[in-house]
């Protein structure tokens, strides 16, 4: 009989597997709340009006249709009954012999969750979406209001959490409001707009180098964006933030700080750590359950020197691409190589043209830096069409210094 | 004292009118519910995953930011006082000198209005979200489902109305359904769906000569469409929609039927006809108001030989045109010339290849019909970014025959 494989989620490392898989004599089922892949590392680019959602997405049955072994699934999974080995969804129920997990992370608002309200985080296209009618809306409303203290409120935009979320956020929120927005608006302006960056640690992106942390703040300090370092958010209400002692009055808050698991993880009864995430074996299998596997921002993984490996794409990718070997291959546990990442480098990009990027230990920044980064991003999006259209984009913003996507949409699933 | 002008509304005849005054010595203000013009002949491809939202609208801010007369405003308008010549908002209020209102129309539901929550209008950019998500969640529903009489009701479509707008959508679905996505399902297919348009007369695109009419029936057709003519709707509920004496189950109907105009035109206190639009004088103006115009949906206003003008894009963009000019040269009213159409033509596509045209009295159908109409659609749209960005969309979809924008993101104003 086909081997049954059940594959949960449809991001960098549910795909790659599945890609991986090819034409292997297997039913393998790809089962995702939504029917899209998105391509995360632009997403605030969405979030900021720069590109449409369908730049950075495409269907997941799409990307996967000449696969004739996989079946695709739009559907929720509600629990995982490692007895039975059996996926439950909302509407039924899947049989595995191998299962990989790689549902992603979500922000943690570290137990108050009642924040997200107010401070929404952004790893979907509906949180970008959400952001960015909330960012519109701000300066709509700032414009037609009267009180200046009001109109203060809606121009303030604070960032909370310097990783490269942030950093790419906040830079890119300056040069709307300060730059490119601006001359559309007849009662607002520049110098009424404040952008504030929150980081916890006296550094920027804690994963870089030092220099590169020391550049990043530099070019997002010339944008006008004010960093306020070794600072923590005590509070978060709908008048605004409070950073340490100093409340900030503002209605448009952004969430880039730290990650927690679905509690799905929790159906499985292994060991998780305290952000939800699952600890593995070196082949990322369950600690006794040589089958099931978890990948990307779900697992704790770790590295040869024993470090953490970080939640991004790249480690995804190859996760998943060394799962679907190893299940292809078929060996027992004990004999199986244990999972390398190869680390090609990272990136974050400040505003318009600059970025910082350090890639096989050589650093690039300023201009040169942002030309890397775009030939990189536009070379790993999924498919040829997004391809063509986020350059096309691209080269349209930056040669027209407009933002091509400021639409304000409301509610899509009301039909009024 | 500089005269002010407000303008509401930001269709295609808001903003002629607005365009047409140029740099014109008053104070302008165009006031929209959104924030967006919306190019809406493109809006059908939206709703079929052809289009992104961005591609077919532009910030109204972005098209008039060089008129440093006029202030743009998003807002939503609840009266207007004739008496103290005033347009009063959610958040505000107005003074006017001169009043040009164009605010468009909704779908009529005759009096069921309780049929629109499961008979969802194309008019805006929401809507068309709306029914798009609601085409690709069927087929996600389908492929999932094991009843097969279930199946069948989510993979049926009627279309009400047998306009332009209803023509265009009954062919772009039948190719969705019938020949493009079907590819990317494995449990479903092609044979087991069914698009059906219903229209209450004995003939499609009534306004159009007579063979073109059954050319656009026989193109239909051949694409796999059922026409139902000479049936109107007689219920609509969460099951279906009765047709005649027949009942049709589905899960997706869409209404293109008759047209009504916002409550808010009663605040005037004018003559409106059965569907609410205000009868105008030959110069557009309220029969006894000569300072405010109704242009476009809006107003029942009539050609030369005295039959109404249609609700179509280039009627409410030549009235536009057509007002401005009259406020500027600031004649009394029985000195003002009367607006005259000049009809150019109309156009209707019916799936890839193929469309219905007459253009100054020549006809044109299938593939050269459909070039010109890609063509001078193309030419429409209101910007440079959106021509370049939809011809390439066109141009990607013509070669590969596949949807690219097929997203379902459910609720962006939640934030999960």
């Amino acid at each position: 009989m086909r081997k049954k494989i059940v594959i949960i989620g449809g991001g960098f490392g549910g795909i790659s597997a599945a890609q991986e898989f090819g034409d292997y004599e297997a039913d393998i089922t790809v089962i995702d709340k939504t029917n899209h892949h998105v391509f995360q590392p632009l997403l605030y680019q969405v979030a900021t009006a720069a590109l449409s959602p369908a730049d950075i997405a495409a269907p997941i049955r799409g990307i996967l249709n000449k696969q004739k072994n996989i079946t695709v699934v739009m559907d929720e999974v509600i629990s995982i009954d490692r007895g039975k080995r059996e996926v439950i969804t909302k509407s039924t129920k899947y049989l595995f012999d191998f299962l990989v997990i790689a549902i992603g992370s979500r922000h943690s608002y570290f137990g108050k969750d009642e924040w997200e309200k107010y401070a929404p985080g952004l790893k979907t296209l509906n949180d970008a979406l959400f952001i960015r009618e909330k960012i519109l809306s701000s300066l709509e409303t700032a414009e037609k209001m009267k009180d200046p203290d009001e109109v203060k409120k809606y121009l303030t935009f604070v960032i909370v959490g310097g990783g490269p979320t942030g950093v790419e956020m906040a830079g890119a929120i300056a040069e709307i409001v300060k730059i490119t927005m601006m001359k559309d608006f007849r009662n607002i302006n520049a110098s009424m707009t404040k952008v504030c960056l929150v980081e916890g640690e006296a550094r920027l992106l804690l994963s870089y180098p030092d220099d590169l942390s020391a550049r990043a703040a530099k070019d997002l300090e010339s944008l006008g964006v004010e960093i306020i370092f070794n600072q923590r958010v005590t509070d978060v209400n709908d008048e605004g933030v409070k950073v340490g002692d100093r409340f900030i009055k503002t209605n448009n808050i952004i969430w880039a700080a730290g990650n927690s698991v679905s509690p799905l993880l929790k159906s499985l009864n292994a060991e998780l750590d305290m952000a939800g995430r699952v600890l593995v074996n070196p082949d990322l299998s369950l600690k006794d359950d040589p089958d099931i596997f978890i990948i990307g921002d779900a697992a704790y993984a770790k590295d040869k020197d024993g470090k953490m490996l970080a939640g991004i794409a790249p480690v995804a990718m190859q996760e998943g691409k060394y799962v679907a070997k190893i299940i292809m291959e078929g060996k027992d546990a004990d004999l199986r190589e244990p999972f390398k990442y190869f680390d090609k480098g990272t990136m974050a990009t400040i505003g318009r043209a600059k970025a910082v990027c350090i890639i096989a230990g050589f650093k690039f920044t300023g201009f040169f830096g942002w030309l890397l980064w775009c030939i990189i991003h536009i070379l790993f999006l999924i498919s040829f069409r997004n391809r063509f259209k986020v350059m096309a984009e691209w080269a349209w913003y930056y040669l027209s210094f407009r933002h091509g996507i400021r639409l304000i949409t409301g509610h899509p699933n009301k039909s009024k």
